[in-house]
């Protein structure tokens, strides 16, 4: 039995000394040239999922000295068919296998038998006529709490008894996130009701650490509404995405961690994963070392913003 | 180019005559004893897989000649794995080769990129290197719209690029959905502030009938609100999930109609999906014959309680 999530992660956060995870957003028309000369020849969903294969297995590579964590990005995969979720499994094991932790990022959100049977397909067991069946577990998933209650207690259950983590979605990082999210007219904000419903969720399975496996997404384009998250839910770890191209910055995302510096996973995909495409288009020969120098780049950012925060 | 999305639709129920939808949540544990039976033989992903097609392959040609569309519930099949993606291609081919709409019931929902993504993967078109690969278009999606407007355009121009059709979550049908939807602190609720914005979204694509390719999923568990969203969202047609298994009756959901008797859809899963069994386990012998008796009283009954409602 793995150890709890939360333990994992912030233990793992620990020895790569960075709270830094990347997102695996894999366009296709944003691969490599030489992956894309070869799609050329061969032009089908089978290739294209072949080139993500070799895509992600160079980068991870790469990154699994400097990172905790990746989260794939399910749409991508999704995109391909069947062919696509072979390529997903794939990154799932590559990664598990250089010691990286897999958030999925699939924003999943049904109710009873529905959620059930989502949760099962991202953290299994899946069992056929008593029989266990091999599936490819990721370590945490991130999940839309729309339903309430009814919706996440399967995937609490789930999370729970696999030892895997759920990042739920609190405040998303686009510009448009305050529509519903935090409507003018609403005298508290969707988002707080949802952070107070997280903490409650999450206080059930508190690891070591004192962090729960129920964590929150809070982009991080939200600076000023992180320190009052973290107040609202004092156990949970966030996953901050829209660092880099989305316009978050490390100095911004500080208010997310708790006095030790832990409890938050800043999360770049678009400025990491296609660090070698330039705005032009043009590329650098040797993308995987554009990748890691990124991803350098971006720990390095969030340690000097971290040591430099107000005590 | 397939005609509207919302016309299609309209035109289906009023040629089958009936506004039912039958959805697909096959859960394994659940099918039929001799499909069971040949799974314990050979109990593997792939196998189960083989049995949702033949399971689907049987159900679809007893149930097409009574309703408009099927429901496939995303979850059962992703729980599969790569040969689960497979399951429900065929599904859908089979389905829309029998002349019924296919609403994929996968409630996504992301921003941006990922957003297209998740509509390229359900409409199409997937392009590989400028080549158009065939790819397995569902009729329609539904699309959970947390994120708000950012979250919902991508969804919406796929729609109406590919003449297909969205249901976007307004109020669900469980228990706890006035968690979020329809909090007691908020002046306005959350499925208001969403339907105000699904009748804004849809009205740029309307069909000739008068009726938006984007709909609105309201729980047939909530008949006095029915009424009320109707009146917010004239132009929208309702999928109307919770008849028969979750406690809503026809009589409930008659408000979603307008004066023509159009407008809704009502979907009925677990108690046709599964209409074989009793609740002590045991199964009819002739369980396709059961599906399509379960089928047609909800069709009998639905039209009786269309009939007989105040005018």
């Amino acid at each position: 039995m793995p150890a709890h999530f939360a333990d994992r992660l912030l233990a793992a956060i620990a020895k790569k000394g960075s709270p830094c995870c990347v997102g695996l957003d894999p366009r296709l028309d944003w691969l490599p040239n030489t992956l894309q000369s070869r799609l050329r020849l061969r032009p089908t969903a089978q290739s294209a999922a072949s080139a993500l294969v070799e895509f992600h297995e160079r980068i991870l590579k790469r990154i699994a000295p400097l990172v905790p964590a990746v989260k794939p990005q399910l749409a991508f995969f999704e995109q391909l068919g069947a062919p696509g979720i072979e390529a997903y499994e794939h990154l799932v094991r590559a990664a598990q296998a250089l010691g990286l932790l897999v958030i999925a990022d699939a924003k999943r959100g049904d109710i009873g038998p529905t959620a059930e049977a989502y949760a099962r397909a991202f953290f299994g067991p899946l069992e056929i006529q008593r029989t266990r069946i091999d599936i490819c577990a990721a370590d945490a998933l991130t999940v839309n709490p729309f339903f309430g209650s009814d919706g996440v207690r399967p995937f609490l259950d789930a999370a729970r008894a696999q030892r895997a983590g759920l990042f739920l979605l609190v405040r998303t990082s686009n510009p448009s996130s305050a529509e519903f999210q935090a409507h003018p007219a609403h005298s508290i904000a969707l988002s707080d009701l949802i952070a107070d419903r997280v903490h409650e969720w999450g206080s059930a399975d508190i690891g070591e650490e004192g962090y729960s496996s129920v964590g929150a997404v809070v982009g991080a384009t939200h600076p000023k509404l992180l320190a009052d998250l973290r107040k609202r839910m004092p156990r949970a770890l966030f996953l901050l995405p829209g660092y880099g191209a989305q316009g978050g910055k490390a100095e911004d995302v500080v208010g997310a961690f708790d006095e030790r510096g832990a409890g938050g996973l800043i999360v770049a995909a678009r400025s990491v994963n296609f660090a070698y495409r330039a705005a032009d288009g043009s590329e650098s020969a040797d993308w995987e070392g554009a990748i890691e120098a990124a991803t350098a780049r971006m720990v390095t950012d969030v340690r000097r913003a971290l040591a430099a925060r107000p005590s």
